[in-house]
């Protein structure tokens, strides 16, 4: 699992998935809210990018939030505590053997976490276990194949494909955002609504210019360029070509659009 | 220009033009409504299929609808009368040089319109000087790049990939949609804002599955199929698993996405 998770532990990416967090906290959370006293699970809790958002727009809720990675779990810890919440305990433990008893909880968060695991179904399904009937669960993750850009450039999307080849022989799937619906019924949810939020960016949002196509996106596709020349998936001069046309697409005339899913199910 | 129309004159298109707009009629016209008295040019009407809608929308409207067809024209006044709608006129010009004076209309309106076109450019510049000073104009384009499905399937991609290409070469772009923004841009309008319009289309929702993924989309790369092979594009073998493949996102289990983008600018 650890080892799986391919966007690695290195404090840029900390501070990649926070400033993702950021600027993308209204479109991603801002419908996420749990009643006073309600009992929610966080299940992949990272280092806590979304952590401290989804407690801020819950105060009266009862967050336990948990990540297979000890380290991850400490920092997300201390990201919450410097916030100054007090809504939030945490816990190390390993997504496919949670120690909770049935109908534990009465909601359940899960944000860019199904992306890395070898079994998103099975996963989903022991979630379903732990949550009491008529709880709900909320999944929110990216897929890279929704990306697209203006000028157009065979060259990005080989880079971007790298992203994909990688997560996939990691045992991930960066195309999952997609299919988050058939995937909850498989696991056995029923009201089932997926709600796509996708990011439109052009040269009138310098903001999301910079925060999420320079910073977020771009940077992401940036960090893999050693495995994937390594693990002889493109060319160095081909992958490089990629990011600079990346780049390019935040130029005054260029557009980047992405696509999140939000997903939203009932036990 | 009517030899570049891909899409054809034959009545299967006008049915499918049709029931694009009537699926998608609240997705992408509902929130374009014209004043009492104001003067709308709509520029490209076709065979009528958006011009109902919007006639309808803006009642107190006066509305010319022109097209290059003199045929597609008759067939949108037949439309548009059989609607029983007195707010819409009916001529036949060329979109690069229509017999207009000098900002003689209040809004303009093109839908499907710029993505065959050679020059889309020169066309908006044109059209922008039909237009008072604050007048609007407003475009909607689809764009193909913009699709993508579960099943993911390279055939299918293939298939959509002849329309595209096919559309290059009749001088058109059906990647359009994404560069509504630096094309009103460069064509002088100002106070621009792009709407993007995503489809998201998953089986809780059944009249998207026939009407837009089956009828409307599918349909129209079908459609191709003959061009596609005769120029050598494609192998038949290919295409046909690209079209099996499309369907096969209509299952139970099956997505389908795909964005139209809806851009306002102030002349």
């Amino acid at each position: 699992m650890t080892k799986a998770y391919i966007h690695g532990y290195n404090p840029r990416e900390n501070i990649r998935l926070q400033d993702q967090a950021t600027t993308l906290v209204d479109l991603l959370h801002s419908d996420t809210t749990y009643p006073e006293g309600s009992r929610v699970l966080e299940a992949g809790c990272g280092v806590g990018a979304q952590t401290v958002t989804l407690a801020k727009n819950s105060p009266g809720a009862s967050i336990l939030s948990v990540d297979i990675s000890e380290n991850s779990v400490a920092q997300a810890e201390q990201k919450v505590r410097a916030a100054g919440l007090i809504n939030v305990r945490f816990q190390q433990g390993d997504i496919y053997q949670l120690p909770f008893a049935p109908q534990s909880f009465d909601h359940i968060f899960v944000c860019f976490v199904l992306e890395h695991l070898k079994e998103p179904n099975a996963a989903l399904r022991k979630l379903k276990s732990y949550l009491r009937p008529g709880g709900t669960i909320t999944v929110i993750e990216g897929d890279h194949g929704s990306a697209y850009f203006h000028p157009d450039s065979d060259a990005a999307h080989a880079a971007i494909h790298c992203q994909v080849e990688l997560q996939f022989r990691a045992g991930g799937n960066a195309l999952i955002g997609r299919s988050l619906y058939p995937l909850l019924v498989t696991a056995g949810y029923s009201d089932i609504w997926v709600s796509p939020r996708m990011v439109y960016v052009d040269s009138s949002k310098p903001e999301l210019v910079d925060g999420f196509t320079k910073k977020t996106f771009t940077a992401m596709i940036e960090g893999v360029r050693q495995s994937a020349i390594e693990k002889g998936i493109i060319d160095p001069a081909m992958f490089d070509k990629g990011i600079e046309d990346l780049y390019r697409t935040t130029e005054p005339d260029g557009i980047f659009c992405y696509t999140f899913f939000k997903a939203l199910g009932k036990a």
